[in-house]
């Protein structure tokens, strides 16, 4: 099992139109093959700089593999992501 | 539910007798009342400066503090964590 999560900040006011519209068309994501458990979160501690995660588990490293070069994926990412997110940092887990 | 994460680095060698033995003491913090899905990470992600993870979850804010209160845990980041973690990044979510 292989947990991706990526916290981040949006380029947007917080509360705003865009905003929602950002968390609402990451639901693509949760729909690409090899994707479990997706979750969108909201990021509460006031000891870093990012407002919300995203977390999805793998089977193994050739399903997230699969999801960073699906279509859909590069799609959300030069569309929507880069152009719209301000600062993130990914972590990815294994149980030990 | 609140997840309550942390990501870090060890001062001590990778794969040591002293990182065993640091990953080991930490199983007191999954007994501490109110913690929920104690997980032991791997960070496995070159694109963050962290080796291992912290996760688990409160019911609520009253559970999260009564944790953060708790002698167990306030004893184990004196004498463990702070002697032994080199850098670390805590990250809090709620589900949207």
């Amino acid at each position: 099992m292989i947990r991706h999560t990526v916290a981040f900040r949006l380029k947007h006011a917080k509360g705003s139109a865009e905003e929602r519209a950002f968390l609402s068309a990451a639901d693509v994501l949760a729909k690409i093959p090899g994707v479990q458990k997706f979750e969108k979160l909201r990021q509460v501690s006031p000891k870093n700089e990012f407002s919300f995660g995203f977390s999805m588990e793998f089977a193994d490293q050739a399903a997230y593999q699969g999801y960073n070069d699906h279509p859909e994926h590069t799609r959300f990412v030069k569309e929507l992501w880069t152009p719209q997110v301000e600062k993130f940092l990914e972590t990815d887990y294994e149980r030990l």
